[in-house]
């Protein structure tokens, strides 16, 4: 990773999305120690928003409405689809606005990475099994290399955080995990450890060794 | 799901793709029965390939090669790219060629779906967690409605099978799912059991209750 | 032309287009008046902007720059991005901000078209020869039938107008040509005159017979 | 121009393209000379096919059908699909299919250009106006810088030719003009002449002085 070719995605730090998120006070300050280290090695910021137009033009089908009948989550009545304040964009950075799961769906997210010359992301945000998987995917079929950082990440539920981070690791193939000490360690050019890959499709698991799986994606832990 | 305006389609049920698949006789079984009906219902059959030109030119990064450089998996160069003989395509079938994991990046299903006026889409194939899954998103992004037979996919572990089932009905709200015989009463016009979604983000789930929240997908079982 | 299914493209009427089109205001004109016969028949109005970042982040190649560096046109730093006065949007209506010429690339344009379940559209705006044109060949490819107004566009040179109407005409197969009083006859379910094709690349042209191949576009103003 | 990250893109020279095309003979004729200097600067040669499936699926709308109601031109049904002997492909060269005019559009070419990490293309083919030059917008879109052989492009009337090509250079601010001649001179690193930008929209023209501006494209035939 090349600091030169590099740039922060963060996925949807909204203030909606604050909806009972395990831990998310935690991503939050991961975020924030990573933004600071993204910004002393000159990476851009890219933060995504989740917008849903409150005249629901655009909306995914079956998306949750109110009793008035405009969508529930991410309006652009409120402003809730403004960036958490903890993370707030400074006057440089760049606001993606999308109306899918994927980051790069209909955005003009792969237009703004081309012109920056970019080859690395890193990425973080919520959730892990929707916005932020969908866009990892997006991004590797677009040639990028995703540096994960996974507790910059969280979703709901422990087991579709731990099971999306094994099947990304599973079919990107040039995914690099991380957590973010050792993701910082990596910007600041000090010694660090991450978790990569030898095989393909290489984190089997079932339900009763799932865990034991998840931490092999760990060895920085160690 | 109205049958003029339905589409089946059939992810990489390629002879490369019986690399260890689990129950993948099972898969093939069921799609076998699966295109009988929709055939007998006039539902196009549309079936993806994924394509590795063996000089490598498009190919994933980090795709696996063999000792002589050339893609260890889906290569031009053999004929294991072909269809499975026992689901072979018939002479009016349509073969969507692809080079990354979804079928939609870079391929013409869309204009196909579109031009067929298609609105709903029958999915299967493999694997669950990799090709089917992020197609199934893509199509979900593209407001089609998917109707997901989860006994006509498979992958390698039996955990990402059943998380990444899980985690589409968390977040494509409008997904409904059903077994191959269900599936074929409906398009029969008959009586059938179908799980489909109250709530976003419902399959909230720890490695320790994973078995019994995926039982919940199954009503028609019971 | 259902009205139900039908929506109103206006390309880049935005203040920094007054750079010498001609006719102008004629364009202007006719937009008010087409965007008073959409509103009446509850036909939903669309508004796309060029938008050049003032970091020259997503810039296409080549564009001019100012002295200091930043974009010579369309700049987010003054207001000139924004949609010129006379024919500004109300509240309920859609602005698409775009980065490239064509209003579908990398924007939400298209699945706001579908979310709306519209299949024609009414386009017109700046430049014919340029953001215009590529958006109406986009929106062929994408199925939408185009009905073209050629007095609700304008671009620099009246070569340019003339000449890529004509391949417009020649090459998008569906397309109708309007003048803007015909269009509004058929909104309100008057009788009107337009002009459509009979054969494939049927307005072959050379400078010399130009007018006159031009004028066979024009059947209403006999 | 770097020969490492070139390619030559060649549009839609098949069997069915000799159709009346203006001087399609010097356009086969400058297109060998062009894919030998190419295949001598070890430039992929990358040749697009137009595709109308004889079952009309994935048809644009209002393409011509014959009596019998298969698509009257590219059809599968006949071999006039296949790339023109005089200018066949080679064994190792790209083919990508298309269903629209532009090749970018639901193809795989943007993913093989990125994939050789090609930023040029030299682009020849028919018609200028149409699948040309809608190809051309769309490469300009993603950053590549085109270099257009004017000479290895023809329509089926001189006007078209002309004013898209003045259009194209009007609007596509990266891009440089070639005669065959010159091109190839450059290929071999020898001095040559071509035709590039100094000021956007800079081909202005009415019918009247359409022959002496197109002239100014061509200082190299001075």
């Amino acid at each position: 990773m090349n600091t030169q070719d590099t740039a922060l995605v963060l996925i949807d730090l909204q203030k909606e999305s604050n909806f009972g998120l395990q831990q998310f006070d935690h991503v939050i300050k991961h975020t924030k120690q990573t933004i600071d280290a993204c910004r002393d090695a000159d990476i851009p910021v890219i933060y995504t928003r989740q917008i849903n137009r409150h005249d629901k033009i655009g909306l995914s089908k079956g998306e949750p409405l109110t009793s008035e009948g405009t969508p529930f989550y991410y309006s652009t009545e409120k402003d809730n689809h403004e960036i958490i304040d903890d993370v707030a964009p400074e006057e440089n950075d760049l606001i993606i606005d999308k109306y899918r799961w994927s980051a790069f769906y209909e955005s003009n997210l792969d237009l703004t990475l081309r012109s920056l010359g970019v080859k690395n992301i890193i990425v973080g945000g919520v959730v892990t099994d929707g916005c932020v998987m969908t866009t990892v995917f997006d991004a590797y079929f677009r040639d990028y290399k995703v540096h994960f950082v996974k507790d910059m990440c969280t979703t709901s539920n422990e087991g579709a955080h731990m099971a999306s981070i094994m099947i990304m690791s599973n079919w990107i193939y040039n995914m690099e995990i991380y957590n973010t000490p050792n993701l910082i360690k990596r910007l600041k050019g000090e010694s660090y450890k991450h978790w990569s890959f030898e095989h393909v499709d290489n984190q089997k698991f079932t339900p009763e060794n799932m865990r034991n799986v998840f931490q092999t994606l760990s060895p920085e832990e160690e």
